[in-house]
């Protein structure tokens, strides 16, 4: 007990920065001892954040023993379920009833609130949602009715918003005497008489105004309503573009709804970087915290695309067969064409991928990327033939071997460099994600290229 | 002129969201033809974020052409500077004298123009600067003291801070009263006598509350001051972990110096985001502007780096010669093996590499993410075994030839989902980047592994 309450003490000063090494260790012993009182001695005061973290670090059944212990904690402190990743937070959330669920969601945000509920499953849902109080549910259903990943259910609805004619002094004073305002807000807006957005004060601005001047009357108008249906990743690109830090959203009819402000843009593009980076990686989402089957199943499809593709690069090879048979040193080499294709077109392929995200590369400047690529292609494969065909040569005593592998890796680098560009290019023109489905088509091409540039060289040159 | 003037009448509706198609044209067009006048009539009443993305979209020789157009505009907007991407940044101001970077500057906010000096050559940024007035002068020297990449250059200088002991009251009248402040601020920091933050009160609270009030009385003492010095990864990693919306930043006495909020971080975590997936692509940096030759140069190293691994691997190749030699079929076949050893580690080192960058993969759960990589490989080996062995019995008619390829399949698989996540930990705890070189480290094991498994066994079970 001395132990974990020293380990307890020492971890303070750090807490606020992550879960401490010392922490979860002084928390799995308690486990292990089934010293559960401990266990909640060292749980319960932890902040939010970090107490999301040592569940996520839990091993499964500790994490439900330990949802177990703090179960009235986290129905208090439901910011805890915010933090949480996604496949923890449906592992939490199904050891709670949905009671409990909606007396945990009804204090937070509307925005958190509603990122809690859309992952539950379909029927879980609809008890949560019978069990919240009304407020709370108006809102959460009103954010279901936008799609996924829309600026509806990014935005949060507790907003300010004002009427157009009415004073600084009657603004400050109606903000000092209303109940129920948002415990925090940057911008007011104001309204007109349909409750549509015409401009915002931010409240440094309004502070330092005099109490007569007319709310009207020093309004930015430059707000730039986000519609709910937008895309939350066009919306993300949005506040990137002009550097905003929140934006109001409206309905169709233009009609206030919400507000979106810079933090929650933050967690869209860290969404976005993990899919792109992920994507490209042939994983479809993070399962480091999945079980073995559904990562497994979740891995299985690209390598089964792959498979398909390996046996198509397969039989070019599988058409010089012959020729093989005559200079084995082929089959030693070739992998190392088909190689620096594959490297060379991902490193145009990466570039290509993060600048279509971006929308740094677009149709204007394809033609000129594409034109590059083909130029930094020929460059680097000639230097790599000139450094390649002397090691070939030295390798098998065979010049011509030399030359062969040279030529090939020249036109493979330019085909690697072209299609890198081109595929993601292509892809995104057909509405395909171009982050996820590049790598295999470029592999396929580079390996095909590579194999039959090699292999067709030394069969018309050396036989 | 009717063209173009009706290009600039379509664009406005949907200029904030970023540089349309037919603008872009319209000024290429207005260049062709060098119409100066109507170049400057097109560019001149863009929003900065969009003038950004024309520079940036235009061939190095136009932007030469638009930039002396509408360098008057452009010294009196600095904010185009801030938007625009580095190298592209670089190009622009090497067209600016000195006196006229600095007069530009000096309408920014100091992290602004911080950023702006940071990318300068040692020179001209000593000519910026003495060019700078006094005061921006002092605080962008001071911010160069900082580290690169830490919260000291990130920081906006710009504070309202006030003693603890004010009240409400004489704090609004001081903020109404007082010229100079920041345009725009959140947060209002309460200080002691040695200007260490102790707490801070967000301007919706204090327009709330009474105004005899004491400011001591209403701040919040959870305010979590960064050091001038941290990283900027780390600083990005807090924001995100405890949700903060601003934090100070504090000098190594703890005096108040300035503040960083979360809209900096966007910056940050999309600068991160990119060097990850860039680095695993293989590719330095961004090289979308870059010319040809610097790209070639930069693109060249990690060829280099693969050229060396891919003989390695074909030295293994090598060693069974005489093997395939003899069943030629083993050289159509072996390339199968390897690829998909490539890209069932590259899913795994995927997920490790984004779970370090996340601080999710740690030592503590390292041995178990290790374990399930393996079970995972196991399973899809197996899958793969029976998916691959008949396809090349069939092939080559040779059922043994299956067993082959299927064992070898297998302990692919394994060695690469474990080799996958143990690279990234291995070179983390070696303090290098994971994202940069786990990638070569993966390739050689599983190509080695690969081809290994699969002609050693077949030279043991087929001859």
């Amino acid at each position: 007990m001395s132990e974990t309450a020293a380990a307890v003490g020492d971890d303070r000063p750090e807490e606020g920065y992550g879960l401490s090494h010392e922490m979860l260790q002084a928390v799995e012993e308690a486990l292990d001892a089934y010293n559960l009182q401990d266990v909640e001695k060292l749980v319960v005061p932890l902040h939010s954040a970090v107490m999301a973290d040592l569940l996520e670090q839990l091993h499964p059944e500790d994490r439900r023993t330990v949802v177990g212990i703090i179960r009235p904690h986290l129905i208090a402190d439901a910011e805890v379920l915010t933090y949480l990743d996604e496949e923890v937070r449906g592992q939490v959330i199904e050891l709670l009833a949905p009671e409990e669920i909606a007396s945990a969601l009804a204090e937070l945000d509307s925005d958190d609130a509603l990122g809690v509920i859309e992952g539950l499953e379909e029927e879980e849902r609809e008890k949560v949602l019978e069990a919240l109080p009304t407020a709370a549910r108006m809102f959460v259903e009103e954010g279901l009715t936008f799609p996924e990943y829309s600026a509806g259910r990014l935005m949060q609805r507790e907003i300010v918003a004002v009427p157009m004619f009415w004073t600084v002094g009657k603004t400050i004073d109606w903000l000092r005497e209303t109940e129920g305002l948002p415990d925090d807000f940057h911008l007011i807006f104001a309204v007109d008489p349909m409750y549509r957005p015409v401009g915002s004060v931010r409240l440094a601005h309004m502070l330092r105004s005099k109490r007569p001047v007319k709310v009207g009357a020093i309004i930015s108008e430059d707000i730039r309503p986000i519609p709910a249906e937008m895309d939350q990743e066009e919306v993300a690109h949005q506040f990137r573009q002009l550097s905003l830090v929140s934006a109001p959203v409206v309905d169709k009819s233009g009609r206030l709804m919400g507000v979106i402000t810079v933090d929650d843009i933050v967690d869209v593009i860290d969404e976005e970087a993990e899919d792109d980076l992920l994507k490209m990686g042939g994983v479809r989402e993070d399962d480091l915290y999945r079980a073995v089957v559904d990562t497994t199943k979740s891995r299985f499809a690209w390598l089964g695309v792959n498979l398909v593709t390996a046996i198509v690069a397969s039989m070019v090879i599988g058409v010089f067969e012959g020729t093989i048979q005559q200079i084995v040193a082929l089959a030693v080499l070739m992998p190392i064409v088909a190689s620096m294709g594959g490297n060379a077109g991902t490193q145009s392929l990466t570039v290509a991928v993060r600048g279509i995200a971006m929308r740094e590369l677009t149709s204007d400047n394809a033609p000129r990327v594409l034109w590059k690529e083909v130029l930094v292609g020929s460059l680097n494969g000639l230097i790599f033939a000139v450094i390649a065909a002397p090691v070939a040569g030295l390798w098998f005593g065979d010049w011509m071997l030399g030359l062969v592998i040279g030529s090939a890796m020249i036109i493979t680098l330019i085909a690697a460099g072209f299609s890198g560009a081109l595929i993601p290019l292509v892809l995104e023109r057909l509405k395909v994600d171009p982050a996820v489905a590049s790598g295999v088509f470029l592999t396929t091409v580079t390996d095909v290229i590579g194999f039959f540039a090699f292999l067709g060289l030394a069969a018309w040159i050396l036989i």
